[in-house]
């Protein structure tokens, strides 16, 4: 059963020669996956439950080598994915892994660093409020903004809001709970994601404790709506806390009006958490700066490199110029978890939920450096650009409408299905979105904007090129053209 | 600035034959520094921003090659590492990286697949639950338990916790919050992790909303008491919901009764979470199974195969018998993500706070394959019969007594400091713990058990042999010499 060099020893690691063999091996093999991504389906043609019935039911009892675990990958895993390295990825927010965070994941491991306490970690944790500050600078965030990373957006937002929550003076939410205390109530748009309402359901503010805020036509919180719901509030006895201004909105990546939102959370002494997941990274494009306006007096904020910064899921950035407010509200040291360096140094634990912290800076540092600043602004310039090329064809297509303002790398389009009733065109567009993607080439996703069906086109993988973006419209073409 | 083939084209990511060439030298460079990690300190002698200071205050504006990042890494980042592969690290609680992992969370950062959704990722959805299943067979839970991949234990028994809260009848946390409702009131030992209660915290019941029950001698939370607090609770107008019971505490590993804690829970209608985050996956040994008992009866329960089933952070397992109630507290899924599958495919999403979910199942599939259950029950055995050993060697010391039991890889012990007042006798436990950390060749963490500093020695890492206990035992006796 235990075939020596192949398989592993009876106790330890798998023999580090078959590691070097299989690994080297690997590498060649993720090389070749990422070249011939293009020639795979992006959505496999799989039914539910159909790669699970093709794997054994229970455990394997004895050991198996690793050759035939990385075949087993390429023959039964390979062809169940859908594959996010597509260039015609264009669902949801399209994102990239890239070789430099691909090395940088393998190294993670290896080290296995857990960076919960500076001391179990100090060069992760110093790398972590490095790069982080490199990100804030090359995004125009002032000075005094204090980075710590997240697994995602939702759990950075849940952390935002619960600082939001510890800041309400006179409250003690960390101590006391929320029962038996005043009504609290936040806000975000109508257009803002659904983390906002998840984290206002986990803190116990509830679903009643958002108010969600009107939005414009382009669909960006309107701050009189918003003053005039604080106000409101407060007269019938709720305390509002909390604002979440979107730099980028899911559906349509509408650019809330931050500054005037800030003016609101000034006056009337809210804390302003921005949700930049997706739009954040593209101010590090200098033209694309004015994204990132009026975030200077944020509390907290996120933005994801995961999602427009070329690093792998996960790793989410937050900021806030209130550390000792998040710390306040997470901070729980037990004795075993003591050190004589924590009056001196970050235990970046302390400002998160987790307290198992894997070493995710190396990714982003590794990226940064090897594409650079310029690099890195020349890429999502060049998916704006995209985008913009697509939008000019829907623009030109008498078949088709643009539906929402395009100012980054996503468009929202729909069939017109002239003559038809608001509901059959809608069907339409599942039609054409459904034909679309089982052709394999292209996937797109839709959303609903105006209560109506929309189809959405998002560029964000550094394997995109013009031509792939071609090819989504001439099948959206083609599968428009029967209806 | 830009050199084809070592540096970055302009656009698109680093070229491929660059990823080869560099991935493949890493891969070498990854089994020379596991081989060599007993050579490396344990725990650098670095002082709180040294790491920091070394490097580029500003980001490079420019793309560096690959060579020169990895050479970097070499150079600025290992010698600032706590070396968590380090033999002699015995700390915390010692884990592993292993090779099949360290490939695994490869391939996951190249592959990129979200598996938020069941559409977005088939496989990666379909593996998660057939990898949680093989686990829950080789621990000897029964059918039924629906599992899930977390982050970490904390997040996970937040999740556990927040499905309790939505469990409560009439309360509807979810959509009216916990203002104005009943006064919720949970229950964990006095030696339960601080997970607990920065759960009880972030869900709005607060500190005041965790009773802690009293222990045992031998540390284990005393069932009658827990049923004398519900009592007590219930008569002063609180609402009991939930008790987390701890099989493996973090600082004595000490194991609850799980069974009577179970009936209690049963009789007063409470959730029972279970938090074997540290010492479930010893259940995957056969004469271990006992510590699980009960836990058939759990609503929720929490493993950390990143802590003791040899895949790096982080990858935590929770459990349910009652998904539907998670679901019912967490999910929320906006247009965009509503797709045809989801009424068939679970849509992993649905059972935690992060909406992007990366590939973590596929390390753990390759470990259990590439060591096989036999394996990883064999590895997990000489764990604690090195524990054992360690155990025999301080009760034979006069110097030194053990202070708890060692059920399993962890030994809580002092140096009993004859003649010494208490405090005295603490600081010279200090004093030895940090004479034993700064020699490089072994890293043990303290922990407080009946108010005096003790001692503990954590086994957990793969590559720990007798002769690594046997150094840091030597290291700890010469270390009390002097006192």
């Amino acid at each position: 059963m235990l075939v020596p060099a192949r398989a592993v020893s009876e106790l330890g690691d798998v023999d580090l020669e078959t590691f070097r063999v299989e690994g080297r091996r690997l590498v060649d093999w993720i090389a070749r996956y990422l070249e011939g991504a293009e020639r795979l389906p992006v959505v496999p043609r799989v039914r539910p439950g159909e790669i699970r019935s093709g794997l054994p039911a229970a455990p394997p009892p004895h050991a198996e080598p690793l050759e035939t675990i990385l075949a087993d990958v390429e023959r039964q895993i390979v062809p169940g994915l859908t594959h996010w390295n597509h260039p015609g990825f264009f669902a949801y927010f399209a994102n990239s892994s890239t070789a430099p965070a691909i090395l940088g994941e393998m190294l993670a491991a290896a080290f296995n660093a857990n960076a919960m306490l500076w001391k179990t970690a100090p060069a992760a944790t110093e790398l972590e409020m490095v790069v982080l500050d490199w990100l804030r600078q090359m995004t125009g965030l002032p000075e005094g903004f204090f980075g710590v990373i997240q697994d995602t957006a939702s759990a950075a937002t849940l952390v935002g809001l619960a600082a939001a929550r510890e800041a309400v003076p006179g409250l003690d939410a960390r101590r006391r709970g929320l029962v038996g205390q005043a009504r609290l109530r936040m806000y975000a748009s109508e257009e803002a994601h659904s983390s906002v309402e998840k984290a206002g359901i986990v803190l116990g503010i509830g679903q009643e404790g958002l108010r969600k805020i009107p939005a414009d036509a382009e669909f960006r919180m309107d701050p009189r709506a918003l003053a005039r719901a604080v106000a409101e509030d407060r007269a019938a006895g709720w305390t509002p806390f909390a604002v979440t201004a979107t730099v980028g909105t899911t559906s349509s990546t509408s650019v809330d009006p931050v500054t005037e939102i800030a003016e609101v959370c000034a006056r009337e002494r809210l804390w302003l958490h921005v949700d930049a997941a997706y739009a954040g990274s593209a101010a590090v494009v200098p033209e694309l700066r004015w994204l990132l306006r009026g975030c200077e007096r944020a509390d907290s904020l996120v933005m994801n490199p995961h999602k427009w910064l070329f690093v792998p899921v996960d790793l989410s950035a937050f900021y806030t110029r209130r550390p000792e407010v998040v710390k306040a509200a997470f901070s729980l040291v037990p004795e075993y978890l003591r050190t004589a360096e924590e009056s001196v140094a970050p235990n970046l634990m302390d400002y998160g939920v987790s307290l198992g912290r894997r070493f995710r800076a190396l990714k982003l540092w590794m990226v940064i450096r090897a594409f650079g600043a310029a690099g890195l602004a020349a890429r999502i310039r060049e998916h704006v650009r995209l985008a913009q090329v697509f939008r000019s064809w829907v623009e030109a297509d008498p078949d088709f409408e643009v539906v929402a303002p395009s100012p980054l790398s996503v468009v929202c389009f729909r069939f017109r299905g002239r003559g038809r009733s608001p509901a059959d065109a809608d069907r339409a567009n599942q039609k054409i979105l459904d034909s679309v993607n089982y052709s394999g080439e292209a996937y797109l996703s839709h959303t609903r904007l105006g209560d109506r069906t929309v189809l959405r086109l998002a560029i964000g993988n550094v394997r995109t090129e013009e031509r792939h973006v071609a090819r989504a419209w001439e099948l959206l073409r083609e599968a428009a053209r029967p209806l």
